[in-house]
């Protein structure tokens, strides 16, 4: 029977699909019983699971080959003997048949009964080695879950969940889920962002969905209206093909704006600067009429090989660069990786206990001898064939400033010394991105010719929240007060002198935060190039001058809520549809 | 032949012992070379080292014993597997004897060479392996150097190197090392703050000491002066043993300001509160005369069984807490505690990849079902024998504290309408320590009754520095202008309200830095007992006023360097001195 539902629309587009109903567990806590009738299929269904794992395992042991197969085949070896353990399985089956414990919380315990064993001991070494009982057991349970988690959204579903973590929106989008309704969550969650910057149409805080919707039932969902339509009827099935021809004028109308301004209505020019790692990114920003690249990561150079590009091999992949872009400004960013990647490259033999607040970006690249010195010196050559601007990564103050800018004007003056066509002058910046350098930003913002405001960072370390532990919930946001102060002291102070200042944080690539960065002060955005047509339209229908009447507003909002309460009001009255009718 | 040389006194007091010279040597990556002479040495030494960590794991497999023997006892044997691996050994031979690598580059390449194996391979599962042999390598290699460490360092003697690390310094002291000379450092680095607390006597930025002072000689060194006599004379040692009347007189002063008031020159009454987690600290606290305690931490309750303690069991902790305070106010600090030290008591299973910005304090405490009502509950039931305040970690912001603001009065409802007899009011307080709370606080201060501020994490979220990581050099500082900025941002907040606020990380017990502590405004410290009289000490050789008239120049420093300045120019003259003439 049809049935009407209302959430919020959290990401944009339409979808007619069959539900998938995840029924919201509590995974390794929640002691669950099971009825004796169900032990025998409950312990059968966790035998399979090890015998997947113990085939998993063997698989990969008969792959490996070559000099040191013995050694990796040993690990292997002492994971399945670790699921062959006796003991391991008739505890195992005592906890299912006799004490009626479901196949999960049975592999809790056990789990915790074997790490007891590794805890009560003094060594650390002993302590260590929890994790390869972690890893197994979570092999057990993931091949418990897998067929569910396969139910729980396959390619033409709709998943019907409680809630929905950043880490899963990527991987339902890449198995070909059609949408996401959720009974709880917000439309500016961390989900949420990267739900629209993939393009997954989401619901969000619909309170009944998982009483009203059942495994197999058809729904149709509208992410941009949060309507949840449960077995549509024949004139739902019409509106929904109507949507579809919506849609798709939409896009050829968004396809339009490639050659139109980023003008707001008032006739601001707001520069969108797209964020560039690759080739394809770098023409699709050229296609796009991007003002440039706001931000290339090199990165991709660094761990493309297993070892350091030299100067020559930076300075081609620079100067393609450059010359892609036909005259129009790229940003390059030195090395912004942390000694946990690095390893790869032979960089650092380290294991940090917070890698996001360790050896990374420019403090890596500094500790390292010449490697700066090379990037840098690879820059300033690529900068003879195209305007170019040097982005530095991780700045926590004014010492890291004048140590690179010193670099740089070292890597230049030898350049120019040896006879090579430099560019007269390559714009110097700092990412702000770390704390510290957003509030001690007027001791050495006279050393810079421009800012880029890194918000995925800032944000996660102003909260001290990793953005992708999804463990800490929704705590992650960038809608803190916090965050709106400090990004508008930097802009202001920027702004005072003249400066150009951009963000290139999620947020600059999600049309529902364009208000809010306007109001800000922001005029230069930088963000990938997929969404930038969306985010120049939302542009093209705010009034800058209404935007910055309200910041007052803004600033004075005490919480999260407040800020949401802002921002769906700041929003431009049905944004596409105006565009469509302009 | 007696030498004169000069370095900063970094940590307070007099030794004289043999000096044990640690060259500089960089670790993993310098590709050293040795002579062919010496090359069959080097390799013995090196299978001396496999050896030996062979023999520790066997050891520790012998000492297996119960019911999961068996699995541990596989992990161990893999281990040793690896170390007997033949194609690692041949390959280790090779690199010393043919291709003469030292010992440490050989296990370096011989590492990386597993490593590759591993990294090539997709799997993530392999990928996690490099773990183990990491742990191997790592454990030769300490073996290797144990020797070589336990010279460089035994008690009576003192350590002459380029540059010593914060985790270094207990380990040290530990060891009866009586003292520290370093060519490079800061008097104001994290290894001079934890040399301080811990009372062991460190020069630093005495620029020719690893050049002048060999292996055996004889030191003598004041870490208050900076001075380091090699080879002291007859006039020498007479002075040697007047400095230690001194210092065994001034102690004895010190003692005596166990009675006197913690006042400025200007009269001005600063408080200082203990940080205590064990009944020994509450009773020195009490002993020395503190204000009360400014900080229990909770912890250890939870940590020292396998379980978490229940209400009645809290209760009685705090109760007999207050009680040991005799009226003095009691600061109980809710659970702080991260997910990774949590899985200890089953309140986590999980393995964060940054765990201090992960489920840590308050996030925890309300993550967990009944967590925190039943600590309140108990703190509340405590109320009843003396004051108590309640302070919560990891406040992040307005929605966190009034979460936990409401489970506070329901405890107190509860409790009152249960009949216990109950403080008639608990003051609520929120530790300022993650940046978004510092920033956002006009958001939320309303609602608290105090504030202390948490400076050891604030600045590591502040810089996005790991404070326990080596790696990052002095990064880690609470001198950076965005610290002081904020720092002055919160006093200059809740004094505006007449509201409490203190400081209770490492800076609060280290002397050196309570001018800069008293020019911000703030008038309570909490602090461990061990310094609290070196503190009061200073209070009351500093005019408080003419601290607050420098405040502008505090607040204009750019970097580290302007800081230093400030404060080299803040410190009482001849502190101790002066107080023993006083």
């Amino acid at each position: 029977m049809r049935q009407g539902l209302h959430g919020q629309g959290a990401s944009r587009g339409n979808a007619l699909g069959r539900a998938r109903v995840r029924e919201p567990h509590a995974l390794e806590v929640a002691e669950t019983r099971i009825a004796a009738g169900d032990a025998p299929a409950e312990l059968q269904r966790l035998h399979a699971a090890i015998a997947q794992v113990r085939a998993e395992i063997r698989a990969m042991r008969d792959q490996l080959h070559g000099a040191l197969a013995h050694e990796v085949g040993e690990f292997l070896d002492l994971h399945t003997l670790l699921l062959d353990d006796p003991e391991l399985l008739q505890g195992l089956d005592e906890l299912v048949m006799t004490r009626l414990y479901g196949a999960d919380y049975a592999l809790r315990l056990q789990r915790d009964r074997l790490a007891a064993v590794f805890e009560a001991m003094d060594d650390a070494y002993f302590r260590s080695r929890i994790e390869d009982i972690d890893h197994v057991i979570g092999r057990v349970h993931a091949a418990l879950h897998a067929h569910e988690a396969e139910l729980q959204g396959v390619a033409g579903e709709i998943l019907v969940s409680d809630a929905i973590a950043p880490s899963e929106i990527g991987r339902l989008q890449a198995r070909g889920v059609l949408g996401v309704v959720t009974s709880s969550g917000s439309t500016l969650s961390h989900s949420a962002i990267l739900a629209r910057s993939l393009h997954l149409p989401l619901v969000v805080n619909a309170p009944h969905a998982l009483a009203q919707i059942n495994d197999g039932d058809v729904l149709m969902i509208d992410g941009a209206s949060g309507e949840v339509i449960v077995e549509p009827n024949a004139d739902d099935l019409r509106r929904y093909r109507d949507r579809l021809r919506e849609e798709k004028r939409e896009r050829k109308q968004l396809r339009r704006l490639r050659r139109e301004p980023s003008k707001t209505l008032d006739g601001v020019d707001i520069r969108l600067y797209a964020n560039a790692e690759s080739r394809e990114d770098v023409a699709e920003a050229h296609a796009l009429g991007a003002a440039g690249v706001g931000l290339y990561r090199t990165e991709f150079l660094f761990l493309q090989g297993r070892r350091i590009p030299d100067e020559e091999e930076q300075f081609r992949a620079y100067r393609d660069l450059v010359l892609g872009m036909t005259g129009r400004t790229v940003t390059i960013r030195t090395l912004d990786i942390g000694a946990d990647k690095a390893d790869e490259t032979g960089l650092a033999l380290r294991h940090e206990p917070n890698p996001a607040m360790g050896l990374r970006g420019v403090r890596l690249s500094m500790a390292r001898d010449g490697l700066l010195l090379t990037q840098l010196r690879a820059i300033v050559r690529a900068s003879g064939y195209g305007p170019v601007r040097v982005l530095v990564p991780m700045i926590s103050g004014r010492e890291e400033v004048l140590a690179v800018r010193a670099l740089l004007d070292r890597a230049q003056r030898e350049l120019r010394a040896a006879g090579h066509g430099t560019a007269e002058r390559i714009p110097f910046g700092a990412m702000i991105e770390v704390p510290s350098a957003a509030i001690a930003l007027p001791a050495f913002v006279r050393e810079l010719d421009f800012i880029s405001i890194g918000t995925n960072d800032l944000v996660q370390y102003l909260l001290a929240a990793d953005r992708n532990n999804d463990a800490l919930g929704d705590l992650y946001s960038p809608l803190h007060p916090a965050v709106i102060r400090l990004l508008h002291g930097v802009v202001r102070i920027a702004r005072g002198r003249g400066m150009p200042v951009s963000v290139c944080g999620e947020i600059a690539g999600d049309a529902r935060f364009t208000p809010l960065l306007l109001a800000l002060g922001l005029e230069e955005l930088s963000l990938h190039p997929s969404p930038l047509l969306e985010v120049r339209r939302a542009i093209r229908a705010l009034d800058l001058g209404h935007l910055r009447a309200r910041l007052p507003t803004l600033l004075r909002a005490r919480d999260r809520a407040g800020l949401e309460r802002w921002l769906d009001a700041a929003q431009p009255l049905h944004a596409p549809h105006r565009d469509a009718r302009a």
